[in-house]
């Protein structure tokens, strides 16, 4: 496969992000000359002008009838929170809350998180307007088909030059799903889609950091703005995804057309969405997977001498952080996950809490692991090696670690993988009825009746 | 100057925009296996489960302060309209307007109009905090300077390749205005052009259509919202601009980091900004500026058998359209825009309106345009003779078109457009009052006193 073929990249940049934030935040009130503060009240002015001229424009009131919509707040919930929100709000702050753990959806032909664009906005508007679960449903399928047959034909190269896809398609999953749910017709839809397709959110620079999970969140925004916005009238191109200036050729040399045609409703992408077991990057998941199995053979931390890792270069690229500070830094480490899955042979969000991380068994184990990339080991797979004190060695070889498509949860999986999220939230009994309410999302007549489960 | 080297534009594309519209408005409700959709129903109640697990996480609590800012609303005026909204929608709705009419400033350097992104975030802001004319001022400038400066770095590069540089820099702009306006300290700055940095908004293929526009209007609002969540302790990558899967060199293959650094603090983009006189692209200025002055001298529509113009190729990629059917397309034709120089002697507004650009005689004239694209004559110039019937050859030649920085408009000349633009609206008798106001704005106490007058 191949890899940053972009441009070479320049890692000797002068650090230009807080050279400007400095310059922002302390250059003194009227540091220039004359001239140029004359200069900034006539760009104020001019730009004045030209708004007050366009005040009645068609795009002004379609603009306007789609921010109206939000209005009055509150409108939606914040999920395991009693505040409600505006709509918009809602879809960004859940979107961001979903993907905080890093324990979502992945669906793996393109490491897409699909759900956290797609139904942190439809939910949103869902409960707004009193939709149906049934509508829910339909809208959640189809934004996700759009969002990962985007993200089929132009992964890799997309990704690999540096664009989180998740947010960077997930926009159009939002836009489509919210479309369907507004029940917009196709010219509309098509509208909505090509304002979406003018805002991807996402770079993987921000990894480690909370504007990673704001990507989902920022994408269920706009594709749910998008929608909104198209339902006023508001235009696009109708060739925004395709064209040699539209977004799929402007942000990836790869643009595999057919990905987007091929067997069009027939063959679903939410058919290849995986869930995780592991609350980090789908990566490090084989290597946890094993790991937790050498503690099934009895293998304890303390007989370690060392854990020898073989895995794909992308796995050290995205997760290499030898020593993690905290628990976000963590879901970047290799050599955490590793440590976690032997001494507590599991790796849920309690796992990458700040006190496991900083632990002093945990931080011993993880010195002790040793990673090697290796281009013939497959990104799914993982050999792992234990070597004991005494001298014994133990191998497991990992080819397809537990929830992926080979080996995926099961429904009671998911089940208990809920509980262990919601329970501190929500509590145990009301969680349980959270979890009958979802599974016959699709009869619900109104999601209303799952976001009221949703709040303490 | 290297133009399209990015790489090679696929012209054949199949209409994937409108396949997935018709998708996704006329599928049919469950039209799929019940194995597709249960696997929605396990998407959507493992996204319900991780985003109830981090309700409570730091990344959820900073969000929601920043969303919390937005209520109630009404909070910030629609310049030119009675409607008040929150100060976000407001960014948005008052970056729209202010592009319009394709009448805005630009930043000659990098084809950026800057006012749009960060002027309009930054006057909703100051309108609901009650900020003063100097902190306007101030913000303004600051945030045009760093907009402007990342532009310096990327362009051309970034904008050949399909960006509209204008979005996809002014969120920066944006973010930086509203950190100086909220006075937040420089890590929180940084912060806040992180989170922006992860939110370019704009492609050149939406020329023409409502979502151009949209594109300042989006990152006015995705400027303001990252400096509200750094202001409430949301994350990013301090990094985020120029890192190797940072912003920069993620959607450009240049970036001149000197740019970015030289003179900072000394040298301010803002004097390097400028006005249009006509209500269209800055590319065709040039040209109409010929036609105009050939009416000075004496040519009359009636009498031309022919208008050759010799351009740089950019301007019949931009505004090449022959036939526009419409105002809005007519703003990309330089042989509209001919025609009304020599017809009318102006190119305003009006100008561009249906009914004139329908008209018989501009269609007429229109189509006795020929353009010649010549590498050798500069992008600010224009190369213009008139054939008349009688055989006559009239030659004019604009190096520089007015409104440019070496014939900028006088500020008689700004009033004059302001009026033009805003008595339409407001009635001539407030727009004086607002054009004063606008002129005294470093010295105003509260930047109310400009947007009440900028009501009806």
């Amino acid at each position: 496969m191949a890899r940053n073929t972009h441009v070479a990249a320049d890692h000797n940049a002068p650090p230009v992000t807080r050279i400007l934030g400095k310059f922002v935040a302390t250059h003194p009130s009227q540091g220039w000359s004359r001239e140029v503060d004359h200069e900034a009240h006539r760009t104020f002015m001019n730009w004045l002008g030209c708004a007050v001229g366009a005040a009645g424009h068609e795009s002004a009131v379609a603009a306007l009838a789609a921010v109206a919509e939000l209005q009055p707040a509150p409108q939606a919930t914040v999920l395991g929170r009693r505040d409600k929100v505006d709509m918009a709000s809602a879809a960004l702050v859940n979107g961001i809350t979903s993907h905080t753990f890093d324990f979502d959806d992945t669906h793996l032909k393109t490491i897409i998180h699909p759900a956290g664009p797609v139904a942190s906005a439809v939910l949103a508007l869902a409960e707004h307007t009193g939709a149906s679960g049934r509508a829910v449903t339909d809208a959640v399928v189809l934004g996700i088909d759009v969002a990962c047959r985007v993200g089929n034909a132009m992964y890799p190269d997309h990704y690999d030059r540096g664009w989180h896809i998740t947010g960077s398609t997930g926009m159009l999953g939002a836009a489509a799903a919210c479309s369907r749910l507004l029940g917009l017709d196709e010219d509309r839809t098509t509208m909505a889609l090509g304002i979406a397709a003018s805002q991807p959110v996402g770079l993987r620079e921000q990894f480690g950091t909370m504007t990673k999970p704001f990507h989902p969140g920022g994408a269920a925004r706009a594709g749910l703005m998008s929608a909104l916005m198209a339902r006023h009238g508001y235009t696009s191109s109708a060739k925004a995804l395709e064209a040699p200036r539209g977004f799929m050729q402007v942000i990836s040399a790869k643009t595999d057309w057919n990905e987007i045609t091929d067997e069009l409703g027939s063959r679903f992408e939410i058919s290849f969405n995986t869930y995780k077991p592991f609350a980090c990057g789908i990566v490090i998941h084989p290597s946890i997977d094993a790991c937790v199995q050498l503690r099934e053979q009895g293998v304890k931390a303390g007989d370690v001498e060392r854990i020898e890792l073989r895995v794909h270069p992308l796995v050290l690229e995205l997760t290499g952080k030898k020593e993690p500070s905290d628990g976000l830094l963590a879901k970047f480490s290799v050599y955490h996950g590793c440590a976690a899955g032997l001494i507590f042979g599991r790796a849920g969000e309690e796992e990458f809490s700040d006190h496991i991380v900083t632990r002093e068994d945990v931080v011993a184990l993880r010195r002790k692991v040793v990673a090697t990339a290796d281009a013939n080991v497959d990104e799914a797979a993982s050999i792992v090696k234990a070597v004991l004190k005494n001298g014994r060695e133990i191998a497991v070889t990992v080819e397809h670690a537990i929830g992926s498509l080979q080996r995926p949860m099961t429904d009671a999986n998911l089940d208990a993988k809920f509980h262990a999220l919601a329970d501190p939230v929500l509590g145990a009994a009301q969680v349980g009825k959270l979890i009958d309410a979802c599974w016959k999302l699709g009869d619900t007549a109104n999601v209303g009746t799952i976001t009221a489960l949703a709040r303490p």
